[in-house]
């Protein structure tokens, strides 16, 4: 049977204090509403996002997946129902996430999903070490849900229960939808709330069960702090996946890990190193403290860092070194090659083995466009110098510290480009500084 | 009415291992008695410092508040006596606080100077988590204060009350002076402790009354790890209350702020970034890892880092952008400006849209004076080029890659100052570098 | 009587997920290997360490100490008898001790070594927060040790036991290595197990006895988590020494030492900074943040950082300036000198109050060989200068800004060495960049 998720992202986030959707919020560099669509569409067949007026950011990200915009905020039942006009006649069944819920993981929906196919409504529950005022799920001897009651509305008894609701349900598309135009606002808030749907369920005779799931999986994000919290979780298993992978973290708590890094075995990651999203670590490789890489490639054997940065479009071939306060960016960075200290390579090609001296400047854009800087095999780049893009250094070519590469420079040949220098005496330094 | 705290602030830290006073050690970049002396006038009127000898940089930070110096260390009731020579004929309540005890708030300050209102001497309690040695309160019935007995001399069912004496009271001037003045030190110390103070108004007939106060105010700082510890629990206090105010902190734990940083709303921070003091950020402002900053300004939608440090008295305007290893000290960068790669700008002004090219470097410091740089709208600095100040590049003016400029670049001109290129074929590097 | 101790270092450690020798993964900068010999050889009198076949590395580490061999796994009982080969004739006791198990404190052994003096053989014996499979150390009424028994082999009553084996043992070379050869494996694993030495000790008719020792020096080390446990834990010592001798840590959880870091008093170190091993820091020195040091000295009242690198052979001179993005190798930095800007100063002796401008880089590399340079007292190096070694910057010399200096400069003299300017009428830049 097909499937399909439909995820609520109109939410505006009133207690982050932002100008910005709540779904577009960033976990481990990845906006929450792409963490939820990666869960769901490893699950379900098709995704439809809900998202609000004037969102057009969300849409770009929702992207393939079509949005469809709940004009009025009226509720978490009204919002679902506006997939109606994707979904309706959709043979299958819908489960309704949430963006600000995004770490719940594909096994649960799968869990989810397979519970619907013994019941006519299946939902997410879970049990809180507070379960707070979250609404409570009250199950029959066999474990059947009978009903979701609302904090406010439930008894000392029925607050006494632990199992608490998650807001994520499965239905058939088409039961869902009636179920969904059949709830009534009729509530302090006057808001449409999606969990009556279970009430719903029940009057059409309908079996409902519940799913548990750890509660780290479904606790919402509202703020900033809920936000670093959620951060924080995330961080903590992608830290424990890379050491179970063969990583050693020095200080794994100072590590700062995109969605999808990927390290080899035997890497090295020092203290204070941050990754950005597609970065690629290959084996034995070794990032040293305070190195920030984002977009890269970095193969076999190399080492980056201390305070390297390696930005979108580099490549650092096998056993090359990338050293302090250097910038590589859409750089290839040849076998066994060197570029230790105090440098910018942006849109270059070095050749395999050169070596980059200290201070090289590579002068890539003119104010209008970009231009590529090739520097052949072999090559050496003395110190201090500049390549004024376009420009090719040869293979082997030697290129003296402190010039200003305007013009190629041949295979093996030597380019010099500095001003002569003249000493005169007696005119030295006699400042403040010199206590001498 | 009219009322005064005296400050205790000569202690030398003998725990703390330091040369200097115990009141100067900073906590979130501002030294302990500059905490205290905010907390205190922000409800008292007037402020008095207790100093030791050879004090002279905390009389210093002490300004405007005056300062008394105690030579002979006899103790906290001896320490307190000092400053009757300022306020012995004060016509309102005096408080006691100290500059180790730095975090007790406002809130607090003013509940004991309201609860003074009620007694002849009010004294602010505590119920630590685990009491201790702390000196027990004991109370009668009707909870007013019977006596504070030290807990040496306490009783075995004395040491099991859980009130403890932070240290801290309040009475008026005209009788607090009489009573500190006949305090004994037949102790085992031979010191004068002020909290005699609390026998000699009950003696006097006086009613004694207790506010409680959360221990983690009242926690005192003798050993750097206790330090190190109200750092923590500032810097946990200031993190929540960005994050309160709409900032986005990616790993909170990694950011350090100074007492008075100021974020907008939607201000992104990375991991591993650093306020000094007297920073403002606006609105929607990116500061990426690695970043450090103290006294600027850094306007709305700028983004700056990772690997930036700004430092006192740069400005960076909307939009502007300060990229990796560039610093900026006593700089505006005009808006929407770049510096986005291994630059040194300082007594710089920047104008708008100017493009400032990696490895550019502002020679700023001729040994004895600092001399200004001065880049019109819409500059473009090549790359690797030294601007040698005084000196002024104009707007829409073009300095070619590589260039030292020396002398002035009017508008809309092209300079050009560098040597020219040499090839030298067959002289290309043969070292053990190439390997190709 | 003379001692030594036997160190297992042959494994490989499956769960590390590494091809490297379990014993050669750092812990604050130091291999396994290398903190369980020194140690070791704190209490004993000699060390021998037993290594897999084709570990070099392991080998070259463990000198001055001698390695035998363990060809093929057999367990714990086979490796300590390969020690066999050096210590069969000693005359005196024998310790076995685990590489994956490096915090031992001496103070431990120590205690081990004086139970022997009382028993036949003495073992290590710990109560660990979940005892979960560990062998139970079965003691009669005087405390005196029965037997260890394997977590599978015992009753339930025994698993009860929360006194467990941490596999350290003491005996005489006289008797150890008899009772090591009798070791059998006819076990599930088909191992020798040390342990057995136990129960062939008691068969002896020797006394057994156990000393206690905390968990925390006893856990093993199988995995890149529990390596980093252990980082942690040895970086908490650290960090609390560090402030306990008198230096403030501002943020300590977030500085990284080596296990021979040194700190003078009034040492300040801010948020994240990174000590390699080898570096001295003497008094009221400040290492500001994100600083990476390893292999130097920094002499009194030396400031060094932010975004600071010194690495090995470098020399702070007191109350010189070390400022960001600069790198200093091999480099001595006189008295009272300044390098605050993005420089980098490798094989180099500065004098005392030379000044370094900004974006200063030493050329001291020609791809073969590295050259020296020599800056005298007083000397003025102008920002943006390169100086090509081998090459003498005399005493109070002045370099101007943007010179390549290829030749020595005299004392007293002004250098110059750079391009004419030139400017260039109507030909400023017309880009994109432009916005004015």
């Amino acid at each position: 049977m097909s499937t399909a998720a439909v995820i609520l992202a109109a939410g505006l986030g009133t207690r982050m204090r932002s100008r910005q959707p709540k779904a577009l919020h960033p976990i481990a560099a990845r906006p929450m509403l792409r963490h939820i669509l990666a869960a769901a569409t490893e699950v379900f067949d098709r995704a439809v996002v809900v998202i609000g007026p004037d969102m057009p950011e969300l849409e770009r990200i929702a992207a393939p997946h079509p949005v469809v915009v709940q004009v009025d905020r009226l509720g978490t039942g009204h919002a679902a129902l506006q997939a109606a006009a994707l979904l309706e006649d959709f043979a299958g069944d819908v489960a309704v996430l949430y963006a600000d819920n995004p770490l719940i993981t594909p096994e649960t929906l799968r869990r989810l999903a397979a519970a619907r196919g013994e019941a006519g409504l299946a939902l997410v529950a879970m049990r809180p070490v507070d379960p707070g005022r979250y609404g409570r799920v009250l199950t029959d001897a066999t474990g059947d849900v009978q009903r979701v009651v609302e904090w406010a509305d439930a008894t000392p008894a029925e607050r006494e229960v632990g199992l608490c609701n998650a807001g994520v349900i499965c239905a058939p598309a088409s039961k869902l939808f009636g179920w969904l135009r059949a709830i009534r606002n009729d509530n302090a808030k006057g808001e449409y709330y999606l969990t009556d749907a279970v009430a719903l369920a029940r009057q059409d005779g309908q079996r409902v069960v519940a799913i548990e799931a750890p509660e780290a999986e479904l606790r919402g994000i509202n703020s900033r702090a809920e936000l670093a919290a959620a951060e924080a979780s995330v961080q903590a298993r992608l830290r424990a996946a890379a050491m179970a992978g063969g990583a050693t973290l020095i200080q794994p708590d100072s590590v700062t890990f995109a969605f999808d890094t990927q390290l080899g075995q035997d890497v090295t990651i020092g203290p204070n190193v941050v990754f950005g999203p597609g970065v690629v670590v290959e084996d034995e490789v070794e990032i040293r403290a305070f190195s920030h890489l984002e977009g890269c490639i970095v193969r076999n054997g190399a080492v980056i860092g201390p305070f390297a940065r390696l930005r979108p479009g580099t490549l650092v071939e096998r056993a090359a070194h990338v050293g302090n306060f250097v910038e590589l960016k859409a750089t290839v960075l040849g076998e066994g090659a060197k570029a230790n200290h105090l440098s910018y390579l942006g849109d270059a090609t070095i050749g395999a083995g050169a070596n980059i001296g200290a201070g090289t400047i590579t002068c890539n854009y003119d104010g209008v466009n970009k231009h590529r800087t090739e520097i052949g095999a072999g090559a050496f780049i003395g110190s201090d110098s500049a390549l004024v893009a376009p420009v090719r250094v040869g293979a082997r070519a030697l290129v003296a510290a402190g010039s200003v590469i305007t013009e190629d420079v041949p295979d093996d040949a030597l380019a010099i480009a500095r001003g002569r220098q003249a000493n005169k005496p007696g005119r030295g330094f006699r400042g403040k500084g010199g206590k001498a």
